[in-house]
């Protein structure tokens, strides 16, 4: 496409702040040379790291504020200051159309907040919701959706999260028809809860989208790559998800004790040293560093706030394949597609609330 | 303690059925040399396995049946069958006093109801819970609870399975005072699903109950052993534990590709073997087999289905620790103890409902 997308970045936020933020920018522009940065707080600080990547100099703009959102403002708190933060500015950048997109390591509460309140929610979703990429045993990245935007959804919420779930993997990695499954404790029909249930029955009713609807996944099934998107709510979503980084700890940390255990496992361990740094990089969370919201009329993106420049790098990468395939007039038109196979759906049956009861 | 207890053994569930059943008793009988066994199933086949560990045979009875709930058959079809068959007969064994407890590696949902339906809810417990253990990198193994179930459930369910973990943790675990907490997706007091909120603030606000609580847990600390009881509904339990499990195979599986890589490799892992012999140990599921239904008025043991012989010897201990240590009696006491702790609280205060509205 001939946009020349030009990023946002809140330079603040995060563990290491501008440092990183800059660096990550520098190894994205590698990869997509047509960007452009907008990065928005102490300009002094960023000035001094972009002397340190020149060839970032003519392709960035700098948005002065020394007002930063910190990590134990809660969302109320965030949402006063925001106005004038590095936050709120660089998610306003996106509302006046000076950024495609923007990318934050800041508070996860504030960030969702401020989005929603500036960018507000697309026509047609009731509610956004945050998605990330979860590695797989198979070629694919798996997307999760909702991570804890809504603790609570309705079962047209989950509808619209499968939607917006397989735009997003269609736009960001290039998978021509998403398989979706919904996160259940079990695969046959009549289990779960009541809008997991309705979800799935809304989905198989509805011939025609562009996605593979392949009904109920469990969560012992989320890492082996069968399917491209998960849905979920906000609830169990960020259990899950979190039930992974907690257990992928666990089991790397094991096998650490194991293999220090004593001089022979140690002497065992570096002889196989290039084999385990490469599980290092397969369970190296900046490699799929980058949670999204999705829903809003504007792409914004969440950085790790202990993110490397790495991860930074990746999280750029991912907003700016959002802004290039434009994934919210994407979502407009699956959803304008959805109204339609609804409506014929019901056209086609006298009584379309069958489908649902005996899905239950 | 002078108990004598006798295990009722569903002996025709599971995989590989009768063998890993029998075997499984002939291990747990070196542990707990009183035990007693009552093996319900096809009686011949039970003998010929017994005459392959002749020291059962003194201390074992068999209860004739050629049926059997099988692993498909839902949970409204197993009851129909449920009388007659392997598995309602063991737990019958329990009802009539004949067994102290029951040990089955059929279908769960089967299992929950026949035994819901036979030994009826204890007086004060609204709904039983499944619990199970987990392993952590404390010295402790962790009690979850519920793990599917009640997929949906509120603050009073919660309250009570808190107690009931508690004195699961206490009768099978000898932790004197466990530290419980909820499952929730932060650990700031507003976070969450209202249930979890309620049962945080009805929990903080009654002093004196035998058990530490510690707020919430999120997902990424489960395995941390920082606590040793971790309440949650049905339906988040149960995505948090299958995540467990299928995430610590997901990295095993990566473990083996890495290591199997190149020749370098595999000589490094020949090499690291008994260290990582022990890492197999710790993650093997047989070693923390056996998922118990808590609040019924018997002790019932769900042993998974693909449990090894030491898998099955082990639901059969936790078995018999939950009878000897009496886990019916021990809750009922908690109980009435929370209700005289409920009703001082009302009493000392004039406005009882604040504690709750604080916390939200």
């Amino acid at each position: 496409m001939a946009t020349e997308p030009r990023i946002a970045i809140d330079a603040m936020g995060g563990d290491e702040g501008v440092r990183v933020m800059v660096a990550g920018a520098a190894i994205a522009f590698q990869r997509h040379p047509h960007l452009r940065f907008l990065f928005v707080g102490d300009e002094e600080r960023i000035a001094r790291r972009i002397d340190e990547h020149p060839e970032l100099r003519p392709i960035s703009e700098i948005i002065h504020t020394d007002q930063v959102v910190s990590g134990d403002d809660k969302p109320s708190q965030a949402l006063r200051k925001a106005r004038g933060s590095s936050m709120g500015l660089a998610i306003d950048a996106v509302k006046q159309g000076r950024a495609g997109g923007a990318v934050s390591s800041g508070n996860t509460g504030a960030l969702m907040a401020m989005a929603k309140l500036a960018l507000r929610t697309m026509p047609g979703i009731d509610r956004p919701a945050l998605a990330a990429m979860l590695p797989s045993l198979g070629d694919n990245d798996v997307v999760m959706l909702d991570l804890g935007a809504n603790t609570e959804c309705d079962a047209n919420n989950l509808v619209q999260f499968a939607l917006m779930g397989a735009a997003y993997s269609r736009t960001a990695l290039g998978v021509q028809r998403p398989r979706v499954a919904l996160l259940n404790i079990g695969t046959e029909d009549q289990k779960g809860i009541e809008s997991v249930r309705e979800a799935a029955a809304i989905l198989r009713a509805t011939q025609g989208l562009p996605l593979e609807f392949k009904g109920y996944i469990e969560g012992d099934k989320l890492s082996r790559g069968d399917v491209d998107v998960v849905v979920h709510d906000g609830f169990s979503g960020n259990i899950a998800l979190k039930t992974i980084e907690g257990t992928a700890r666990f089991v790397t940390d094991l096998l650490r004790r194991a293999f220090t255990s004593s001089l022979r496992s140690k002497f065992g361990f570096l002889i196989s040293r290039p084999a385990t740094e490469l599980l290092k990089h397969h369970l190296d969370p900046n490699n799929h560093n980058g949670a999204v919201f999705l829903g809003l009329n504007g792409v914004v993106l969440k950085s790790h706030g202990s993110a490397n420049a790495v991860g930074v790098a990746n999280a750029i990468h991912v907003c700016a394949e959002l802004v290039e395939q434009d994934i919210v007039g994407q979502v407009q038109a699956d959803l304008a597609e959805l109204r339609k196979l609804e409506s014929a759906t019901k056209a086609d049956s006298a009584a379309p609330a069958a489908s649902i009861e005996d899905a239950q």
